[in-house]
């Protein structure tokens, strides 16, 4: 059984959607800062403790992928998503170490009609990473467009702009 | 000779730095994608093709982190850089290809003194990511602590909050 596919109008504003959780590793984290953010403390496991993390941890932009990582796997793949102009207003509030269990809390916060495409609507979300401490390490918003199952009528779309 | 280290003070408000540039491989865009961002456009020439995006493009993060390395290697590793609280306004403006050479610019929009910390100030600036044709494919504002060469006075840190 193919499972039903989610549309622009599936993602009402103010649900809330667990997408899963994924458990980082040190190795992956320290490949992640060895190509893109080489700085001691994402490295090292002795540089971070000597730093002000108190560990090694990982870089912001990998908590970041991290979270797109699970909101693909959870939800995007499943639906008919076209992609983003943008994210907005993150966050990155504790470290994240090697070993922690990060789960992706997405709430929507608003959701809309594209005014010149009758076959495609605009979600606003709110992505979290919560730690297995229950402890919040990310905070992100972000714009997605995803496709509608029923295209707006052709009156809706001739209003002024 | 030891380069001379970078310091709050030396990040004025206003200024603007060219820090370097890279070219982007398919082999690099797609093993982050496998990682991070599996959706068929970033992993598949073909469904790249047959995409909105019109060819294999890169995840937005690996984008954002494109320009986090370039920032660390022309800035960042030179200074008293100790991390930084978050991001913001992030604008994906146009598909990043295989191949194309991203050249980052770095403006500072605004420094302060942190209020509670004598030996560390604050810059808030924005990356911008240029293609080899001069076209910006990203925008993105973010926030950074640096360390002090010269700490606050006391009796500037005993203002009132």
């Amino acid at each position: 059984m193919t499972p039903a596919k989610i549309y622009w109008e599936d993602l009402q504003r103010g649900t809330v959607h667990a997408l899963g959780s994924v458990t980082t590793s040190a190795e992956a984290m320290i490949a992640f800062a060895q190509e893109f953010d080489p700085q001691p403390f994402h490295l090292d496991e002795e540089a971070g403790e000597a730093s002000i993390f108190g560990g090694l941890c990982a870089s912001g932009w990998f908590t970041c992928s991290v979270a797109m990582r699970l909101l693909v796997e959870h939800l995007l793949k499943h639906s008919s998503y076209m992609g983003s102009p943008g994210a907005d207003n993150i966050k990155w509030l504790k470290p994240v170490y090697a070993g922690d269990t990060l789960s992706l809390k997405y709430t929507i916060l608003d959701s809309r009609p594209l005014r010149r495409r009758a076959d495609v609507g605009m979600v606003q979300s709110v992505c979290e990473l919560f730690n297995q401490d229950g402890a919040k390490v990310l905070y992100a918003e972000g714009y997605a467009m995803f496709g509608r199952r029923h295209p707006a009528p052709a009156d809706a779309m001739a209003e002024p702009a």
